[in-house]
């Protein structure tokens, strides 16, 4: 492969991404995703669109530093009946404080008749005088061939005619976009190719998305046809089905072609790190299936694939888990032989012979607890303490005798409907009853300021512990009788450790309760509190 | 196309994808599935491994009647050292009443020397003399070559000799699976090619995971090179990564390529339903951007894309939503113009002019009801009560004076810990003060309790209604504030309407409230209730 091989990589998360269903970035947001994304190695990051809201004008007026990337704008050609010189959206595009700009337009004479309703003729002059006008002012400009594909299929000398204009005029990279997501991996290829015998493939770049499914393998088709420049999203974040995961093109590239890219292997471990982080940001459980980052992507649950994993990973593994900074994962269910479980416990730092009497017990235990509803796949500290509990490592730090919680909402004298929660807790500490009571933002953050306030006295290592998340799920009944909810907490503290507990129960705020003291026995735990004796 | 291009399409969601993390499937379920696959018209339908467990057991012991498909048992090669007559596991897989069996075998030499530890060669004769075993007892067998790609490119020679064994010994279709699912779409293409020279295309199958994101491009790659029956499962499920997803590559192949296909244009028009289905039944929230079904997959955000497709809709949508049976989604967000949200007014039933005055109080109204956390993505019902409040069309059919909640947990006379959740509303109904009180399994459900008692008097077609499902999500505070919780939940009622109502709050159980009294409301609006007046 020659230097002409090389694949540049162009994130379009901030701008295209943020155009999915149920995404709104905040300008923070933006900032330590374009950050997280220059150490990742990508070339570009699509910052946004000057001048189109309020967001991405906050974030172009102080860009983050970037080290390697280079910040991108995006922007429209001027409009009909404009000089360059004198449309606002290009002077937005223009005097922002990006190294370089990739302006859109279309390349679908449709379009240009039915959206613009302008002589196509004159679009093309349009392309070609608002590319010069930002080739000649911004660091570096590109054309993103809007529909292209959908436009090649139809009247492939006028889609043509658009692009040429574009490259004509100094653009770096046309890219081809196959904006509507229809276009199959051997259209794509075959029309890149055609494409490639009029601008060099080293200047020719891909933007797919996913509305067949296809858009991974429409972008790695591109690029065996010439195209040097990939575009995507972290997750495959995009509008209706999203666009291609530069994720996995990503990881594909790096990892099974030998085209050079501009990401080392060690950057390359940060890949299920920027893919996470970017579900932070949006709040969003990560999707498990996720290609090579989700934490199912290596996950074993037949226990005959287990039992083969344990003897050699490449029986049931296409890479190493480690290479993309992902890790293997045994999973614990009701189909679980015993070579799962005791895998599982051996990842957790349980060491158990597979004739250990207590084995049985434990996978009794385990089958009997997700019988109720319980689902220690992603609450992995709830799993520890019932493994261990059952093994008789686990102190009882703490007994409830009783809790009451009171949600109160009536109108007060102001005149407004006011909701006050208020949690009356009674402990045994250390041979010693304790009742506390607390007022909280709601009955569950009641109950576990009440529960702290009786054991941190004790305890006073739980100063330093939050509740960082919590969900609740109803569980359908299967079989008539009442309905059962599962809460999962997730609680972190100041050293950076992050566990998330389960709880189970007909009724809410007592799942709750569960959670929240498993949730606080595993940081007592972890840090090799002794369960304190009487007073 | 001849009849030799005919693609058959093997579902294996019920065998397969019940090996996904998080996934156990009942007996019913089983059964529900398997009859709307039946009625969609894949050709075969694969239920499951009989003498794996239980559920399987029954499953096979009366399997549903179906019209089209064909019903399939998996099993393994018997085990080396036993004839095949005497194997318990094939004896489990021909006893079953399936009208057909799937055998899977290795061909890659790694797997055949590590996990079996066998000779080479005494491996292909048990493929061979399973395949010829089950050839003769069961209605039609088929060949699951595990690992097929993986040992090809290791050994091809002896990879091509365990799949000619199981053709040469009367395998009805010999299917190439990629078990790793980390091959990529040319290798595919290039190896089914190969094997199709030795092997018919018309008796080839193809098998794909998605462990690059590529399952259904490499099973559409794999029917370019002349493979005849697809392998997946509904909505990619399956362990890791998933399968193929077999609705995007029935939706591609009818769609967009010429290959005769047993489902018609009608039973096309399920495949967002049988998705749904799925979802339903593992009680999990449908994806939103999965191609082709998903909500997502025809919705339009950005003002200026949602302004071209109410021009005409092939602007920005590849397929037409009806022909899969999903819809066109106007979606209401922060970066919305009034153009979308005069769309989705339209949508709602709500026609409003463009230069109606009242246009740009709702627009505000639902900015800033988005900045406080209401999302109403998901939530259609509380969407169009916000918007015909805002336009003076829904009664207040009661007022909240008071309520107050209880939760008591603690040891009853019996020894055990037990909670109780007591609720008391005080309402304004019909210009009366009504007190009522009621206990439920957990405070929302107390709650809702004693608001129904409160108003069934003067509203009885509210006996007509139940809650179905209740989420609860903690918004991450942006600026440091209290976090909020947003709680959506979801009515059914006997005439099959379903409405989703969402209430944002710092206290869940007022956001429960508030979901509750839209939910309430809606049922009331929608069958043309009036408030009731004094006495």
């Amino acid at each position: 492969m020659s230097s002409d091989d090389r694949v540049y990589f162009f994130d379009s998360t901030l701008r295209d991404g943020a155009q999915s269903q149920g995404v709104d970035f905040t300008v923070a947001d933006k900032r330590t995703l374009a950050e997280a994304l220059d150490k990742l190695g990508v070339d570009y990051i699509e910052g946004g669109w000057p001048g189109a809201n309020p967001t991405d004008d906050a974030f172009f007026q102080a860009p983050p530093r970037l080290e390697n990337a280079r910040m991108i704008a995006f922007g429209m050609t001027r409009r009909a009946g404009r000089s360059p010189e004198n449309d606002p959206g290009m002077a937005a595009l223009l005097n922002s404080r990006a190294d370089g700009v990739c302006i859109v337009g279309k390349t679908w004479d449709f379009h240009v008749d039915l959206a613009l309703g302008i002589d196509r003729q004159e679009y093309v002059d349009i392309i070609a005088d608002s590319v010069a006008h930002a080739a000649g002012r911004a660091g570096e400009a590109m054309f993103d061939a809007e529909h292209f594909f959908d436009g090649y299929k139809a009247n492939p000398d006028y889609a043509l005619q658009c692009v040429e204009a574009a490259y004509n005029a100094g653009a770096r990279w046309v890219v081809l976009c196959d904006t509507n997501g229809g276009t199959l991996p051997d259209e794509i290829e075959r029309i890149v190719g055609e494409v490639s015998a009029r601008i060099p493939g080293t200047r020719l770049g891909i933007h797919c998305h996913d509305d067949t499914g296809n858009a991974v393998a429409n972008s790695l088709a591109a690029v065996r046809a010439g195209a040097r420049q990939v575009q995507g999203t972290l997750n495959g974040l995009g509008e209706r089905c999203g666009n291609a995961n530069l994720i996995s093109v990503i990881a594909t590239l790096a990892l099974k072609t030998d085209y050079p890219v501009g990401i080392s292997r060690d950057q390359l471990k940060q890949l299920t790190h920027v893919s996470r982080l970017l579900d932070e940001r949006l709040n969003r459980q990560p999707a498990r299936n996720t290609p090579y980052v989700g934490e199912s992507a290596f996950a074993h649950k037949g226990g005959l694939h287990v039992s083969a994993v344990e003897k050699d990973p490449r029986t049931y593994e296409h890479i190493e888990p480690e290479l993309v900074g992902n890790r293997r994962h045994i999973v614990v269910s009701d189909q679980s032989g015993r070579s799962n479980i005791l895998a599982r416990f051996r990842e957790i730092g349980i060491d158990l012979d597979g004739d250990d009497p207590q084995l049985a017990t434990l996978v009794e235990r385990v089958k009997a607890r997700e019988f109720e509803g319980y689902a220690y796949d992603g609450a992995e500290a709830s799993f520890e303490l019932m493994a261990r509990r059952a093994l008789g490592q686990v102190p009882e730090y703490f007994g409830l005798s009783r809790f009451r919680v009171m949600d109160d909402r009536r109108w007060n004298a102001r005149g407004e409907l006011v909701t006050e929660s208020e949690a009356t807790v009674t402990c045994e500490v250390a041979g010693r009853d304790v009742m506390t009571v607390a007022n909280g933002n709601g009955p569950v953050n009641a109950l576990d300021l009440a529960l702290r306030k009786a054991l941190i006295e004790v305890y006073p290592q739980l100063e330093d512990m939050d509740l960082v998340d919590y969900k609740v799920r109803i569980l359908t009944p299967q079989a008539g009788t009442g309905a059962v909810t599962r809460v999962m907490i997730e609680s972190a503290d100041s050293q950076g450790r992050h566990w998330t507990t389960v709880g189970v129960s007909t009724n809410i705020i007592d799942a709750s309760f569960n959670a929240l003291h498993d949730g606080i026995t595993w940081k007592l735990y972890r840090e090799g509190a002794q369960a304190a004796k009487d007073g």
